[in-house]
């Protein structure tokens, strides 16, 4: 079936475990990486290997780091700690200017499709920090979905009797999108949330 | 300016030397890289620098293969030399069923644009397989852009004082395209090589 050589045929096989990448585009990607020069190509295998032995999780907040702590809990105090699904959120948030706050990440979400209860993510060593610690405020920036929202208001009712402010992201219209073809829910969120201006 | 750690990052760079990949694609490989497990990263990382250090171009014909010669030239004899552009053209021509014939790969086509003149490409290993073997044929199997028309009509005039039969592939309106959405070169082309039915 495959005509191309066994190490070419191979590289497209790996290259097809990435997400959203078809044959064709493998096939396309090892072909690209035979043009590079052998350093480039020892540099990329050095790469996926490094990344795979360097990057663990902070001790703290569960973000990926090279250290035992990650950078963002090593330099940052704050009594308020944002809750995650996976650490690329934590990525996505950092674009918000003068971020104030520190990470948890849930490494997952409550989805009872994938088997996934409260005890399979970091729900426990959230409520640990929230004990040991000095937390004020709660963030639940799961995303909103159905999995995220079911997460997040599991969350919000064990902290409820701890007496600590649990906030959610605001829902409403992106900005830049069209009224036009808003959903339903969506629509819906932002008439119940509007602000007076 | 990036959140991601050192060899996040690293990946990432990497990544974005593939075709058609920018930051948003690379850091979503990079992420799914490290969800992988470490089996499946070596694996990927070897394959990389196998790509690199075993695929050779065939001897004959210019084609990736691991060892001197290659597959194609290795079991099939024929007397008909289809010559093109890269090793991925072959892998679509042998598509065709029965195909009879070998390959010749020019590893790139003339292009005053690049600097890339007749003797940059592989044209004078064609002339010495054609002056040194049984060739009856030559198709000129190059891209129909202005590159590959350009090239194919430099070694159709090569080839005529040898006198050997030199064919280009048919141009027209390709199966299941509509008409509607041809353009104008396709189908003044489609016109003049009309077929009798």
């Amino acid at each position: 079936m495959d005509k191309n050589c066994e190490p070419i045929a191979r590289l497209i096989g790996c290259f097809m475990s990435l997400p959203g990448v078809g044959y064709k585009t493998a096939q396309r990607y090892a072909y690209s990486v035979l043009k590079l020069d052998k350093t480039d190509c020892s540099n990329f295998a050095k790469a996926i290997v490094d990344v795979k032995d360097k990057v663990k999780f902070c001790k703290i907040c569960g973000n990926f780091t090279e250290n035992d702590v990650c950078d963002i809990c090593k330099n940052r105090q704050s009594d308020i700690i944002c809750v995650v699904k996976e650490p690329k959120d934590i990525i996505a948030l950092e674009k918000v200017k003068n971020t104030k706050w520190v990470y948890h990440v849930l490494q997952g979400c409550i989805s009872p499709l994938e088997g996934k209860g409260p005890d399979d993510i970091r729900i426990k060593e959230l409520l640990d920090r929230i004990n040991n610690g000095n937390v004020k405020e709660v963030i639940l920036a799961t995303n909103p979905d159905v999995e995220g929202e079911a997460t997040a208001i599991y969350i919000s009712r064990l902290l409820k009797p701890l007496g600590i402010k649990t906030t959610r992201l605001a829902q409403g219209i992106s900005m830049g999108s069209d009224l036009e073809y808003a959903d339903e829910v969506t629509l819906t969120k932002a008439i119940e949330s509007r602000t007076e201006i």
